[in-house]
């Protein structure tokens, strides 16, 4: 089915204390200080000692309300360093791996995001990528002036004014347009630096940007939204999607629904890559790595199981306890992807709360691969062959050990099966990633910025 | 006057072409390419090896409406990287300087800056210093949203504000609310994490913030508005106070009065460091120094002189000649401190326009140390010692040649009159500008978060 050149894309999400909520005490864990720099860089360096292509920062603008004495050992919102100064570091620590942000198109301005990921390309030498994300979070509307998350689908419908915007500012400034003559003292070419004068329902925004256009063109739009609208603005905006999957056949219907709809769009589909998140247990035997994914939960309170099941649920189950069933539930403004296959999973395999709740609290509907090297490596390319996936997005559950485990086992078997590269092919991220350097908006429709736009 | 053990505080101020307007075309100086990241880390690695306390990152979000031809040669707003993600980049680069970047109170929000800066703090192992500006441009307003910038005093008034979320956002977590420890399972201790619940004028923030309170406790508050309400905001509450002077008479003035200003408040005096802004030209004569700016101001095209003058004052003077008089001008909503310094200016040395131009082109009403090393250090002292200044910054006319100028040749001086220090005393920004880490505002106020506060 796949070609025999094609090759995996791998990245690595790096949530700060481990993807795994008990990793953090897992017993060959470091001792993780989640504002120190040095445990990223130091990750950055497997993964790129690795060859992989991108590390990821997920991220969130709020810390869930704290209720009671269940927060304690609540790790993932407790100390995220913001993204872009976070990976503005991390690309002076490497040379090679890509560097991929989060950022919300919900709480922020375009020309800021414009700006920050342009900066972020410049610096990195066209390492950058931005996650587009809608924030899901009622915690985090809260620090933005609001009472409750706005709709779902007034959301997506800014985010897609939002990335278009975004888009035309980074084109705002075409190749070359910097000409630094000293001689004559012509610094720039005006006629190559463009306005935008957008006025859409969402924004008005005039441009130029006030930084020239990025290495890349456009550092690489990554999204992860599974609903409906997300999917939509994905087919149509995205170079990447991660995405969450827990079996191979929801992986390949989620596959080629996305590929369908990016020809939709008229685009080539295999300029999205499709990325499910995955977690890792190696060991020697199949039965090690059980045994260690078990220790591993076992260091997760249940009263935080609890909590993250109804945080990713976006409701209150308070008045159920750990043994009944999940009682029927609405979709909520939060993400509704990720309810709808939490849901599903309770129902299809009859579980308890109790009994969801930890499943949830490991693996945030992502697929966890336990193993030996050899069985990871099978799946892997079971999946990427069967049309399941492009590649896959490592979730350490434990750091750095997850990801050494990975670089330094799992990878060199993908490479001698010819289905991972052994270097970087080229300089920027989207060289390594195989995808074209998108043309300016400006010299393909020189009307842009001087008529009514598609959002007037 | 100045007890004999006090020391100068020196900043750098780095434009991303040079401060002068032809300092790209300065034969001596190096070909810059604004975006490249290489052309930050060389110059705040040389300030380090100077000792200084700070690099520090001017910004605006937007570039001026292109007119004409006259555009060809501006530099200043022709890429800017934006300042948090390049001097976190910067923060890997170097060890000790300090790190100081600029982000406007009127484009933010101040759950992202509170955000933003808390990282770059942790990141740099507390060096991160914020440049709170109130942004003073039209053509910054268009990317927002807006046709005109909001008025001057509603701009202050929503810092103001601004300013105190982002400190109480810092101080959501105690130090040491992460306890980690691993056996216990107990990762954080909620009763050293707050919520702001904030809800004022201009907003309403939850909190607390996702990062853990910065190594310096707050980052250093830097500010430059000189106007009353500008003057207000600082002398409440900044750290350092960046000032234009275009004579000792003129700084002593100002010194005194923020001084008076920040006692006005209930504070120490001398936690308010004053540092006016300066240029520099250092050769082995006086006369040689003239010379040398003579021959910057020559690159400098006379339309682009023009058209600095008519942003500075935010005002259309096309009716009027290079020869003409400056007419009678009302104060805009933009910097108007740095306004009425200009017309001052104009009036007290009977300037034509185009004589005022070419002034303000290169100093930005900023002062020019041009001489020799002996004489600028002359000039240095006196300022400090006459009680009008804590410190300078200093803006590279050229790159890197002004800078390196300083650090060889006038810092030595310095250091053996016994004006400078000689190495690093501290760890964080804040230790080695003297500046007593701040308590936390919870602590202080047990009530803070639980009853409406000084804004509801």
């Amino acid at each position: 089915m796949a070609a025999p050149s094609r090759k995996m894309i791998l990245a690595t999400f790096i949530h700060n204390s481990g993807a795994h909520p008990g990793g953090w005490r897992y017993p060959s864990a470091a001792p993780v200080d989640q504002h120190d720099f040095r445990v990223y860089a130091h990750l950055a360096q497997t993964a790129e000692r690795g060859k992989m292509h991108c590390y990821f920062s997920g991220d969130s603008q709020g810390y869930p309300h704290i209720k009671g004495r269940d927060a304690f050992a609540a790790t993932d919102y407790a100390g995220k360093l913001e993204p872009t100064t976070l990976l503005a570091a991390l690309a002076v620590s490497t040379r090679h791996i890509g560097l991929i942000a989060t950022a919300s198109t919900t709480y922020n301005e375009p020309y800021s995001i414009a700006r920050r990921y342009a900066s972020l390309d410049h610096i990195s030498g066209g390492r950058a990528g931005w996650n587009v994300v809608t924030s899901a979070s009622d915690s985090e509307a809260r620090n933005f002036g609001r009472d409750l998350l706005m709709d779902h689908d007034a959301r997506y419908a800014r985010a897609e004014e939002f990335v278009d915007v975004v888009k035309n500012l980074w084109d705002s400034w075409e190749d070359g347009a910097h000409i630094r003559d000293r001689d004559a003292g012509r610094y720039i070419d005006p006629d190559r630096v463009h306005q935008l004068d957008h006025e859409g329902p969402h924004f008005k925004v005039a441009g130029p940007l006030n930084v020239g256009r990025p290495p890349q063109g456009h550092p690489i739009i990554v999204q992860a939204g599974g609903s409906g609208a997300g999917r939509a603005l994905s087919a149509r905006t995205a170079d990447m999607v991660f995405t969450a999957a827990n079996s191979l056949d929801a992986a390949k219907t989620f596959y080629a629904d996305m590929k369908r709809r990016a020809a939709g769009f008229g685009r080539n589909p295999d300029h999205v890559l499709i990325i499910p998140s995955v977690q890792l247990m190696v060991r020697s035997t199949e039965k090690e790595a059980r045994q260690a994914e078990e220790e591993l939960l076992d260091l997760v309170p249940t009263a935080l199981a609890l909590r993250t099941l109804q945080l990713q649920l976006g409701v209150d189950l308070s008045a159920y306890g750990p043994n009944d069933k999940l009682p029927d539930l609405p979709l909520t403004n939060g993400g509704q992807w990720v309810q709808q296959q939490i849901i599903k999973m309770a129902r299809d395999e009859d579980l308890t709360i109790g009994q969801l709740a930890r499943r949830v609290v490991v693996s945030r509907a992502s697929y966890s691969l336990a193993g030996t090297p050899e069985q990871v490596a099978d799946m892997c390319e079971l999946w990427f062959r069967e049309g399941g996936a492009d590649g896959f997005s490592l979730s350490p559950n434990y750091m750095p050990g997850a990801l050494e485990d990975f670089v330094d086992q799992v990878i060199p078997i993908l490479q001698k099966r010819g289905l991972f590269r052994t270097d970087y092919e080229g300089e920027t991220l989207r060289e390594n990633l195989g995808l074209p350097r998108p043309p300016n908006a400006f010299t393909i429709n020189p009307a842009l910025g001087r008529e009514p736009s598609m959002w007037a």
